[in-house]
């Protein structure tokens, strides 16, 4: 059996860990892939703790007990978080992306891997401490953000849908009214999909008024679960009318000037910077 | 400025490159970012690179030129993906799954983290030398795994809709058969989020007679490009008719058998195992 350097078993340890966000990992795992001792195991996990600690680049817990071990958790400094909301509102400040009903152009946003990976990790890092159960999304431009969310709190996705689907077994559905326009829409929810008793957090690209998370809200209180978070990529303040008050975003929109560009910036939870 | 030893290094580069999927990294990104030499960097990354070639856990590419540099292409052992394979086959062949109308319920699945990010490290790899431009899906239940797929490629995930909406500006729609009811469908999307001439590949959950496949090589061709490759969850080679030739699968679904069960094997490409 091959024996392993410290080097190559801190590059090991470091690739499991941080692709597998809030799961616990077994020293165990580390100790017959490296075929090593746990004390040697223990002392390189030290050092990867120091260093992404130093680096700003989250941390390694240690969960105690039988089923003990250690496990990453996501995070990011400030700085960059800051530094990753400015571009952002530099991308979408571009006048094209004013499309007609005043709307601004934000797929391709919500789309790009690179992008969707940061903002999950700046939204996940708000919720590390909530031990949830379930993130949960609308169909269907949050679906990217959602799913890098979950896989950072290590939890299952749920995604609501517009009509159910026979592919979904029983489902659960319910009215809600938009809060911007007031239209009537309905959301549903295959039975299969959260067990009794659940914490959730939904997680959107954009935020009006928040009628659709007052949905959520709802369908989640048909399956005896609860809402403890709410966040989303874009929160469109214009109207300042809001049906939820607990919610964080990364970047705010406050409409389209006179001269056609959209107005935004980074959210208050960056402003300490 | 903090001085790192080799063990802190690795760990640091390790994380940023396997963070970063098929993107090239300079090597000025980790001189900065450790306050040390370009050769000192260059030894880190041979560590790295023997690392994750011994674990086989992919492997760290150089990008020559100016805009040179290293990347992580991912990778798993064909062991590994066999594991996977039998690991979801045993969960999908429960037969609580198997819900009205013979479909079986594989939502959570596709919207496990855990198991997404394994299967589209497999489909990846297999299209790792493609140089594509996107990955395309069709909403809904495709959209996580499709979209670990564009995050381990490096490139945009685009999602095709059934309905245009207004928040996507002007749209492309074309009909198309589904091969295995012959329903006429709609799928549309937005003139924006593809360039002419580009590279794709289309990655989904389920694949019946492909007729959605189909729909899709017909949508790419109003935008003047081309589908490369196709890769699927599951496979249902039920009936046995297919309207492309050419794709990849994880699973192999034969139908429900006369007690109810569902009928799944690993596809042909674990085989050699």
């Amino acid at each position: 059996m091959n024996k392993y350097s410290r080097n190559q078993r801190v590059t090991g340890i470091t690739k499991v860990l941080t692709e597998n966000p809030n799961k616990t990992i077994n020293l165990k795992t580390f100790t017959e892939l490296f075929n090593a001792a746990k004390s040697t195991i223990s002392e390189d996990i030290v050092i990867v703790r120091e260093t992404l600690n130093e680096l700003s680049m989250g941390r390694i817990e240690t969960v105690a007990g039988a089923a003990g071990g250690v496990k990453y958790i996501c995070g990011v400094s400030k700085q960059e978080s800051r530094i990753f909301a400015d571009e952002i509102c530099k991308i979408l400040i571009q006048k094209d992306r004013v499309i007609p009903g005043n709307f601004i152009y934000m797929t391709d946003i919500m789309y790009n891997p690179e992008i969707v990976h940061k903002a999950g990790v700046i939204l996940a890092s708000a919720f590390s401490e909530l031990d949830i159960d379930y993130v949960v999304t609308v169909e269907t431009k949050g679906i990217p953000l959602a799913y890098e969310v979950a896989k950072m709190l290590g939890v299952q996705l749920v995604i609501v849908r517009h009509d159910p689907k026979v592919t979904e077994g029983s489902t659960v559905s319910i009215n809600y009214a938009s809060g911007s326009s007031n239209r009537i829409q309905t959301m549903s929810l295959s039975r299969k999909s959260i067990k009794k008793g659940s914490k959730c957090v939904f997680i959107d690209d954009f935020m009006k008024a928040g009628g659709t998370a007052i949905g959520i809200i709802n369908l989640l209180k048909e399956f005896e679960s609860e809402l403890l978070g709410i966040g989303v990529l874009v929160d469109n303040i214009e109207s300042g009318h809001k049906l939820v008050e607990e919610y964080i975003s990364i970047i705010q929109f406050t409409g389209i000037n006179n001269e056609g560009i959209a107005e935004l910036t980074p959210s208050e939870i960056f402003e300490k910077v």
